[in-house]
């Protein structure tokens, strides 16, 4: 019997359900939307996380932001988490967080360009993968046996894996705000969804922001 | 100076954006999305309104839902919201809402198909005017001197009103739930919708509904 949780944290959309403005670029992995994620910014958990652990709020917000790492040992991400664009590899990419990237496990990048994989400070190795959400979850079991593995985003990757029912629990974030174009989390496959899970929990914060829990028993 | 002000009151969509499922027929005006306005049948003010004075429950929802009346004189709504289909009219069609709907105050509905005025029991006379928005107002505002206009819906109606920026205040309500198809509200051309008014506020309530304010000071 396998107890490890699949697990999305602090996906935040606009009210609209962008994830990500566009364009996406080297500079602005959000394009026009990266004022989303300013509720984030803002907490104590963030700024630990930059390195600045007396800065940043506590709170509601926090308190969701903190969840981000307990019992991870292992992340899944999309291709458009890890770089900008589609394509090839431009070789020299590393990723967008340096050399000692915030993960601190190994995580599954899916791809339709595997290559090898690529080992960074402070204990983050990025594996390139075509597998499929099933396939891939696999793998990244096989890589942390044993602990809840976090499915880090994009919007297309989270997508894929709702509508493949493999997502244990889901914290959303909502902006109150309208982006207009990006990314959309929403697809027409996803009709229903909440029905998927157990309990559906709904908490707004003074920020703004709307938290949503999508918790399976 | 015209201190009337414009308001949206309990206009309810899906998390993924929608207001109303699909198909719309004149036995479910929500089509296959009857259940996000769960939130609002549970109030006591939606009891009331339909001639159950104990029944219902106060709180958070009851709050919101008790606002739609106060200071409204008349209410602007598209065809959607009036009738099923488009087009030329069923000749024999009254609205959803029986003889005596429950407005009770000029109603001014947009189509391209005007008719005669309808003179309905307990004070609600239908209108059908193929204006603009603005035009549509100031028709509003003739028949009701001096109050505020309530903006009843659907969402093709809201969102050309936001779109001319004619709303002062809007409460939108999201229900925790997917519907996957439908009419949306929020078009490409609400990008930064949140800036055209000066305060933004948010309230979860237990029944895992979030409502947004959006308001001109």
């Amino acid at each position: 019997m396998d107890m490890s949780r699949v697990r999305v944290h602090n996906l935040t959309i606009s009210l609209d359900g962008y994830g990500a403005g566009e364009p996406q670029t080297t500079e602005l992995p959000f394009g026009h939307g990266a004022h989303i994620m300013d509720w984030f910014k803002a907490t104590r958990s963030f700024h630990n996380m930059i390195g600045d652990p007396e800065g940043g709020e506590t709170g509601i917000d926090d308190d969701f932001a903190s969840r981000w790492g307990e019992g991870i040992g292992v992340e899944i991400m999309g291709r458009g988490k890890y770089a900008p664009g589609s394509g090839p590899w431009p070789d020299e990419w590393r990723g967008w967080w340096g050399e000692e990237p915030p993960f601190h496990t190994p995580c599954v990048v899916l791809t339709h360009h595997p290559r090898e994989q690529l080992e960074m400070a402070g204990g983050t190795t990025f594996y390139f993968s075509d597998a499929s959400p099933a396939d891939a979850l696999t793998h990244a079991r096989q890589l942390a046996p044993g602990t809840d593995v976090r499915l880090g985003g994009g919007m297309t990757t989270v997508g894929a894996f709702l509508e493949a029912g493999l997502v244990d629990y889901m914290h959303l974030a909502i902006a109150p705000v309208l982006l207009g174009r990006g990314s959309r989390l929403w697809s027409d496959g996803l009709e229903g969804l909440e029905s998927q899970f157990d309990e559906v929990r709904v908490t707004s914060s003074p920020s703004g922001t709307t938290h949503i829990e999508f918790e399976c028993a």
